[in-house]
């Protein structure tokens, strides 16, 4: 059984959006599952000095501008939300608080809560609202709400996003292949062909 | 006729050397012309805030794996120069030197001095070197030589990165295709679907 493909994520990362209606077909080609990982950028960009794309001079309106025309280009359905960025916190301890016991349903929440936001502009930092959307998607409404909260789902969270900094992680989407890492949605040609592969 | 694709670029950029392969390929197949635009990221870069991406923490270290990784993707060959980056003033002025009276020859020899600096490993911020390669290209290689202290070159030099900071260009290789920006040589596919169909 081949290790599962580690698909990094920040919830208010669009480019990590289109990554997540993307990846799980991919992996499936390939004969592999995803491991939902959260992270949160605003944690990572202390260590690496980076910013949101959105508030560098120039490349901030090419950002958001590339966000929808990426989105048309990938047929994925996209809406800049009103709010944003948002702090990721809830919804990331939603999806932590899912992927031990089921990975397959993590994958889905998350997929879920992403499309809460960047399609239907959902508030997905409420944990309340994280909570419905989380619900909706086949998870246990009430569990998922005291997740947002439960201190061992904020020390899991830590642990993850810590984790990932020491893997090199340091935007979203960021996959790592059996070692291999590959930083954003347009490296998903260079990982499908990782995959088929086994390296080039 | 057509307009033709801007394509900008700094000789220190290892993506905008794959570009530069890739590039003339992708006009061809559009009945489209490349106008090849040097630009000097250093000076942008104040502009923007940025930094060269190999001096970024995390980054740097994954972005020197991405080069040569990427390089072999597109089945193009790359060699990491000893120097690096360097200051793309003398090639840069060679390239504008050539532009107005021979556009074709003008993106050869930017593939050319590319080619020098990323698979040769020489210094083409060395003017003897740059007219060299130059005129190897096709170019005279004294007139190539007399251009890198040209006054009216130099000028020439600066308003067109003026232009394009003007014109929005923050990085390198950056695209503009009947006024539409594509950043990086990860938006290739974006710019062929533009080329093929006006614009989706």
């Amino acid at each position: 059984m081949p290790a599962p493909i580690d698909f990094h994520f920040d919830f208010s990362s669009p480019y990590g959006y289109l990554g997540a209606e993307l990846i799980e077909a991919i992996a499936s080609r390939h004969g592999r599952t995803v491991n939902w990982r959260p992270v949160l950028l605003g944690v990572i960009f202390k260590e690496t000095g980076g910013a949101p794309l959105t508030e560098v001079p120039m490349k901030g309106a090419y950002s958001l501008h590339d966000f929808a025309r990426s989105a048309r280009f990938h047929g994925v359905t996209f809406r800049m939300p009103s709010r944003f960025p948002i702090p990721a916190q809830a919804p990331s301890r939603v999806v932590l608080s899912l992927r031990e016991r089921d990975p397959a349903l993590a994958g889905r929440v998350a997929q879920a809560l992403y499309r809460a936001y960047f399609v239907d502009d959902q508030d997905i930092a409420d944990p309340d609202v994280a909570a419905a959307v989380a619900g909706r998607a086949g998870a246990d409404q009430a569990a998922a709400r005291a997740a947002v909260d439960d201190p061992a789902v904020k020390d899991a969270l830590k642990r993850e996003v810590a984790q990932a900094i020491a893997a090199g992680v340091f935007g979203s989407p960021f996959v790592i292949v059996d070692g291999e890492c590959f930083w954003g949605v347009d490296r998903f040609p260079q990982v499908e062909r990782w995959l088929a592969t086994g390296g080039f």
